[in-house]
């Protein structure tokens, strides 16, 4: 519970109605209250820290003027709701944030009436709010509906997309879209976009009627100065040139300081009485208010929990790699010996494992902004003229950049090579993260070959065969860790289309495909079954399938992707084109959307651990477990 | 063959080199001869007509000034590229497009070495342009790469990715990115872009300076006017305020009149010598130096053959109605129905079947540009509020929205109706429309209703299911006509997960999805066979599955979709789950991309005609021919 000695008004608003019983003087107050109580929560548990403190007076400022839940607040991305879920609702449970059954790490619908639409990708929210704004006003509702959107995924595509739409519509949309300038996606923010954005900060005239204002006026918070700051605000939406924004159909006003509550409460009172479509530029601060995050911004985007009157601590002694490191350390290595090898990642450099490859080669780094799309066509470019581009994408993002897949890559059979990360179960950030499909919507697409490592060192082999084949290639691997197996650190590849059989059982084999390898084969040694790694999702390995198709009675397909069209349901094709008719049994992720919790707590929902395995194949045969027990 | 005494000069072009014999003088002669040349043939066999026409000058002016094909010419989408392949080497064989082993109606790198880079979807060509010319800067080579893009494809979110990136690099990219602004997409463009695009246009200081010259200089083709034009272009650049281009980091020029040789080929000659990202701004105008293209922009984008002399004549008398025909009536009679409907279409009014519902409905008609991820988006936002969205989109082009559906519809189970058009083989249009995919990379997400209409009337009655269903689902249906059947205008719907059985036969069970079924069904009457419309992709109609299961020795499952991770794998997987073993045969397109040829041809060559069916079912049970058929 709360404790109402530190924090004394926020100890009393359980909901935005508690907050608008405060007068607008004490907002300044009731932000520092919800700073230090994010601070304290997100230490204790962990979770995204940053870019929640950049927002802090933003989430007041709004949830005081506007009338929440009526009105309708849409946030992007969602990294930057903590605050916004401590004002709406879940103070008491935000240290529950990404834990199974606890407060989910974005807005989602079903969590809140507030949280008006969910989010985890970046640069839905204008288009999200559009349709709100359009459906509300065609049944002659006039409740407000405002966006918030960070410069970050404003470079991607489909915020564009909806400035296009919204700024050219007749009769207008009432729409306010708030820009969180902050500089930043996880990383720095790049492009022309964000170069522009620093012109419109810095131009000089802005700065000079800031200045003037403060030299003619003193005293900061008096009432002149806040007649002059919103006249000031008023003469910067006039003296900056024509802007992208403005250019698009929106009224632009700012910037402005968006950690200012006064400068925040008065310019949104006056654009909440405004018709058409409104853009506010907020310039804001990741990590603002704790010194640390503010300047570590990248290290404190999220964090595991800490002390805060230390700071975070790194870890001694060495760790066990994830797969994002053997990923880095693979692309540094295949760079060193390939000078046509390009890295390229939408806006992910740390969490995609390319921090090293960034220093160690500049010049073949390209961090393309938030922009699936253009990242696998320029990939597909580069290919034409004989590099060898790397697509790095979370696999739950490759969705953004599919028909660039599909249209670019595949038809024209180039050679790019996608390295995906956190494929299958995810975990903590819940159903958007997920990469629960990326098997079933890659196998269906031709010229594809499709890899799934058991282990690091596979996995690392699995990079240099996508990257020495020439054609269109994807390794698949998971979030986190592996089984710890030792890495050679050579550049060898795989045979394409070969698996391996891990086990010679008898009865019924277990054809497994990645991370799933290790639970199989504990289940195979368990009750004396064959076990194969797979290996490749595409193409299968159809000599393997057909010879263990003659020696066993049954075949278990296991794989961390959806049954529907995923791997296994591949192996079932090849038998049915083969003629061959054979019980099979799919075990993999189940049709249907996984909530946050760990990733091991999901994989047992799911029954993809050991003992789910265990029971559902005996369940399915249950004569296996005596005599092929005493096989062994 | 080409007609030498009508064709003086362009019967001597049968490459870039042989047109760059000729001098600048000769230019605007050819860019006439090769006008009449492509209304002569496109008259004769049909295909794309009006893009083509608007970039005669631009194409002859590219070819002449830039060393083809060892510079790179990047077009986009690929409509208007009719003209670029008869100065390629596609003179004599032109009259061949579209047809099954004649030229491909857009361009395709196996084709020619002038095509290179493939398209038929909109806005990839300054990605890949830009991977062009990043990979061979870090080579060392120095062609040139242009980019060709309407102001169309300027809409899409992919476009603007690439601008973000490419006006954004240090160091510069090399790269000249041509916009071709005719106010047109397929129907005229719309969004704040396109009004941006006419402002600029139509700018005051423009024409001042453009009237001033004229005065100053009376003749038009003199030397003196030469050297004022190339002054006044110049000027041009400097007048324009900052526009959306140029806060890109683009170096803008323009705009100018892209039909005016001199002015193009004296501008690019500049252009040429410049390093870093360059736009040039061209005026256009579709189905120039056609008078009825002109008048006509949208009836003239792609035509059937007709005499040039009299233009396209409407076919008399009734015509059996295509699929987008019944969906437009469905549309506006639903709209009648349900005030909540509201209709959404990605710059695809016509090809959708919108236009008569974007008459009687403007309120509830959005063209959102070429915006599929917004499109998608947009819905769920109105979706959120209480409206009925329906999003018409290509099969194909929904590829481009795929996250947008998994991510923002199906995850929060919002209820929006896809209305996917040119599902399963498109035909003539090539691998890049095909829509072969889509049943496997819907089936796989959780939460969607899918459905495949087997005729016309059940396709009214499956967007009525869909339309009442409170939740996300998708009717998917063929380009063309159907079978014919006798359409009721009622709004009726069907059982959400019910197939029906069309014909009770012995021994083997045909379970058909979608266009395929009668196909089947002639095939089943001739066999004996049971025959069974299953309509649900998913949910599958488990009771039907088993029954027939139980009453059979094998399943064909048939569909117009690939076969990983298709329909039929659907049906695979549930006898497993059920721990049902079955011989199943499934029955679809293969794991390659399609040429182009006509809907026939592919369906034929895939085996999906009634002899194809017929034969392999017959091959994989040879008995079944002569019991079977007595059991009729």
């Amino acid at each position: 519970m709360i404790d109402p000695q530190r924090y004394p008004r926020l100890s009393r608003i359980s909901t935005p109605a508690d907050l608008r019983q405060f007068d607008e003087s004490e907002l300044p107050a009731i932000a520092e209250e919800l700073r230090g109580y994010l601070i304290e929560q997100v230490a204790l548990v962990g979770g995204h820290f940053g870019a929640g403190l950049g927002v802090i007076e933003l989430t007041v400022a709004l949830h005081w003027l506007f009338d929440t839940p009526t009105d309708r607040i849409v946030w992007d991305v969602g990294h930057q709701t903590y605050p916004h879920k401590i004002l709406t609702g879940r103070r008491d449970t935000i240290h529950t944030v990404k834990q199974k059954d606890g407060v989910a790490p974005f807005p989602k619908r079903e969590e809140s009436e507030y949280d008006t639409f969910g989010v985890g990708h970046s640069s839905t929210s204008i288009s999200a709010a559009l349709g709100m704004a359009i459906a509300l006003q065609a049944r002659g509702d006039d409740r407000k509906v405002v966006a918030v959107i960070g410069d970050g995924a404003m470079t991607a595509g489909m915020a564009f997309e909806a400035l296009n739409h919204g700024g050219g519509m007749e009769p207008e949309p009432n729409l306010l879209v708030i820009l969180n300038d902050n500089q930043m996606s996880i990383s720095e923010n790049v492009g022309a976009l964000t170069k522009m954005l620093g012109r419109l900060s810095g131009s000089r005239a802005l700065n000079a009627i800031r200045e003037g204002g403060k030299k003619l006026l003193g005293d900061k918070n008096g009432a002149p100065a806040k007649f002059v700051k919103r006249w000031e605000e008023h003469w910067k939406g006039m003296f900056v040139p024509s802007t992208l924004f403005e250019e698009m159909g929106f009224h632009y006003t700012g910037p402005i300081d968006g950690h200012d509550m006064d400068a925040l409460v008065s310019t949104m009172k006056t654009l909440k009485g405004l018709k058409g479509p409104q853009l506010l530029h907020i310039i804001t601060t990741k990590g603002k208010g704790y010194e640390l995050a503010e300047g570590d911004q990248i290290g404190y985007h999220a964090v595991s929990p800490f002390d805060p009157a230390k700071g975070m601590v790194a870890k001694a002694g060495a760790k066990k790699p994830t797969y994002t490191d053997i990923f880095g350390d693979w692309l540094c290595d295949m760079a060193a010996a390939d000078p046509r090898l390009m890295g390229i990642t939408p806006a992910m450099r740390e969490g995609s494992g390319l921090v090293r490859f960034s220093r160690e080669y500049p010049q073949r780094y390209f961090d393309v902004a938030i922009a699936e799309q253009h990242a696998v066509t320029l990939a597909a470019g580069m290919a034409c003229e004989g590099a060898k581009p790397v697509c790095a994408i979370y696999s739950t993002f490759l969705q953004r950049g599919y028909d660039q897949l599909v249209h670019d890559v595949a038809i024209q059979n180039l050679d790019v090579l996608f390295a995906i990360d956190r494929g299958g179960v995810v975990g903590p950030d819940g159903a958007t993260h997920a990469g629960n499909l990326d098997l079933s919507f890659l196998r269906c697409v031709p010229n594809m070959v499709v890899m799934a490592p058991a282990d690091e060192d596979e996995c690392r082999k699995m990079l240099s065969t996508g990257h020495r084949y020439e054609g269109p290639a994807a390794v698949r691997y998971p979030r986190g860790t592996g089984p710890g197996a030792a890495i050679e650190p050579t550049l060898d590849t795989l045979p394409i289309g070969r698996g391996e059989v891990r086990r010679r059982g008898s009865r019924i084999a277990l054809l497994a495909f990645g991370a799933i390898v290790p639970a199989a084969q504990a289940v195979g040694d368990e009750l004396g079954l064959t076990v194969a790694n797979m290996r490749f999702v595409k193409p299968l390995d159809r000599e393997l399938i057909i010879e263990l198709a003659r020696t066993h009675e049954g075949f278990v397909t296991l794989e961390d992707n959806v049954v529907a069209g995923g791997a296994g349901s591949g192996v079932a094709e090849l038998l049915a084109a083969e003629g061959i008719t054979l019980p099979v049994l799919h075990l993999g992720l189940p049709d249907e959307f996984q909530h946050h919790a760990s990733r091991e707590q999901l994989l047992a929902e799911a029954g993809l651990d050991v003992a789910g395995i265990r029971a559902v194949v005996l369940q399915r045969w249950p004569g296996l477990f005596g005599p092929a027990r005493a096989a062994v």
